[in-house]
C-alpha cells in the first residue's frame, strides 16, 4: 500500500542484530526516514492517517523504528545485546493485530499526563485491526488507516499511547467509525487487545502494565487530539540540532526531506537493488514457540 | 520426533492440488502408509500413543491423511475442486493446537454412539497442546504423546472423536495427567477449544457442530477406550480386500509391512532423495487471511 515513489531495502537478514530495513525513495534511491520522512497524511475531518507497520499480525520478531540509527530504520529491539522477541500469549499468535507507529508524531517525555506519566520519547504506536482486502502485511509496509479510538497505557512508569484504528480498505472499515462500533463488529476485541497489552510483559517477569482513564478506550475524538498534540511535539524535535537531542537522549532526526530542519541531509545514502538483501530468513529460537497461559 | 528409519517425502509444492507428503522407511526407501504402516505404539499403562501431525498449530491448510489414494499421503482436502482452509476464527491463528490422526486406528460407520451417530470413516482425530522442547512442528511429524481426554463432536451427523494429548516431551507434560489437570495449568484452553471445534465451519456457511455428552470434555479412561476400539475396527479395515473396501468407500488399505493382509504390497514405490520436492511453497490464496468473529 505504497505512495508509487517510495519502496523499502532489507539489510541483511530477518531474526538478526544486523536486520535493517530502510524506506527509500524509488525515484532517485535516497534513503528516508519512516520517523521524519514519511508524510502523516492527517485528515482530522475524514480522521485517516499513515500508519507503518512495524510488526505484522502474528509476527514475534520485536521490530521497531529504530531512534539512534540515521534516517531511523526498523530494526529488531535488543535487550542485553540479545533479540526480543514477542511471546505466544494464549489464545494469541504473536502480535494480536498489526501494529506500528504513526509518522511524524513523538511523544515528548517532557509532556505529561496528570502531571504523573510522561511521554515514552516515541513515535505514536498505532494497531490495526483489519484483515481483508489487503495483501499480507510485510514489515514497514505503509496504509491509510481510519481512527477508531485510543487506550492510555502506562508502560513502567511512562505514558504509552495505543491508537486503534482499521486500514481505509477493509472491507468493514465503512461500518466502523468510532470506538464503540468495535464491539458490534468484532465481539470481545477491544477487550482481548486490552488484556494482552496487561499481560504481555509478564513472560519476562516484568509486571502488569497499567492503563490511565481507569483502563478505558477511548473514542476517536481523543485519539484524533492525541495525534495533534504528538504531531506538534514532533515539529519541536526535528526543529532541534543534533547535540540538543543527543544531550536529552532525543531520537536522532536526520531526513532528506524536511529542508528547513538542522538535520536535513540533501545528500544521504543511496540505495539501489544491490543493496537488497535477497538471502532467507534466520530461525527463529525454539524457545519462542512457548505459549504463556494466564487468568 | 521420528523413530529413526522413518521419514517423509516431499510431492509438489504446499498449497497445490498436486501436493503429496509420503511416510517412507530411510533404509530400503520403501513407500508407508501413515495409516496403516506407521505402529500405533499404543501403551494403555502409560496411556501414550504415535500421532501424526496433520496440521501443525497456526497451519491454515487442511491437510490430511488420504484416504484414497494407495499407501495414504497427507494431502489438502479439496471442496468441489478447490483447496481447502481452516479459516481464521477471533482470537485464533489458525488451527489452535498440533492436529492430526492416531495410526492403525479406524471410526468404523457400522459402529455407532447411542444407535444415533455413526463413526466417520476416518483414523481417530487427536490434538497435541504442548508448545515447548520440541522442534517447530511441519506436516507429517511423528511424535509420541501423552492422552488426556477427549470430546465427542458430532460432524454433519457423523461421530468424530477429538482426542486431547500432549507430547512426552513437553515441558508441562508430567504436570497433566488426566483432563481435569489442563485447566489448572492452561486456563481457558478446553473451553475455547471446545468452542472453536463448535465454531469452525460457520464461515463456510455451515451450522455449529454438536457434541455427544452434553459437550463435556471426557477423562482420560474414556479416552483410552475409544482407542482401543476403534484399533480394534482398524484391524478388520485392513483385513478386508480391495472390493469389500471400495464397495463400501472404506478407506483404501495398501500396506508395506502388514503381511498378513489382502493389500500388503511387498514391492511398492520406491523413494529417494531425487523424488523430494525442494521448491518454494505456493501462496495462501489472499482471503484465507480473513478473520471470523463470532460471540
Amino acid at each position: 500500500m505504497f505512495k508509487r515513489y517510495l519502496s523499502t531495502i532489507n539489510k541483511e537478514a530477518k531474526y538478526t542484530l544486523e536486520y535493517k530495513k530502510y524506506l527509500i525513495n524509488s525515484e532517485n534511491k535516497q534513503v528516508q526516514s519512516f520517523f521524519h520522512d514519511l508524510p502523516i497524511n492527517f485528515n482530522k475531518n475524514e480522521g485517516t492517517v499513515n500508519m507503518i507497520v512495524e510488526i505484522p499480525r502474528y509476527e514475534q520478531g520485536k521490530f521497531e523504528i529504530s531512534k539512534k540509527l540515521p534516517y531511523n530504520p526498523i530494526v529488531q529491539d535488543t535487550k542485553k545485546g540479545k533479540l526480543r522477541f514477542i511471546n505466544n500469549i494464549y489464545p494469541f499468535h504473536g502480535y494480536p493485530c498489526n501494529y506500528g507507529a504513526i509518522s511524524q508524531t513523538w511523544e515528548d517525555p517532557r509532556i505529561s499526563l496528570n502531571n504523573k506519566y510522561f511521554g515514552d520519547n516515541d513515535p505514536l504506536d498505532i494497531c490495526e485491526i483489519g484483515s481483508t482486502n489487503v495483501s499480507k502485511h510485510e514489515i514497514g509496509d505503509i496504509k491509510k488507516v481510519k481512527i477508531l479510538g485510543c487506550l492510555a497505557m502506562i508502560d513502567d512508569g511512562e505514558l504509552d499511547w495505543k491508537l486503534l484504528s482499521i486500514d481505509i480498505n477493509d472491507k468493514l472499515s465503512d461500518k466502523l467509525n468510532n470506538i464503540n462500533d468495535v464491539d458490534i463488529y468484532m465481539p470481545n476485541l477491544l477487550n482481548n487487545l486490552k488484556n494482552w497489552f496487561q499481560n504481555y510483559k509478564l513472560p519476562m517477569n516484568k509486571p502488569i502494565n497499567q492503563f490511565a482513564f481507569n483502563g478505558e478506550w477511548l473514542n476517536k475524538n481523543k485519539a484524533i487530539e492525541v495525534i495533534e498534540e504528538c504531531h506538534e511535539r514532533w515539529k519541536l524535535l526535528v526543529s532541534q540540532t543534533e547535540t540538543e537531542n543527543a544531550t536529552n537522549d532525543y531520537p536522532t532526526a536526520y531526513n532528506t526531506t524536511l529542508i528547513d530542519t538542522p538535520l536535513y541531509n540533501k545528500e544521504p545514502i543511496n540505495f539501489t537493488s544491490e543493496n537488497q538483501f535477497t538471502g532467507k530468513d534466520n530461525n527463529k529460537p525454539l524457545e519462542v514457540e512457548e505459549i504463556y497461559y494466564y487468568k
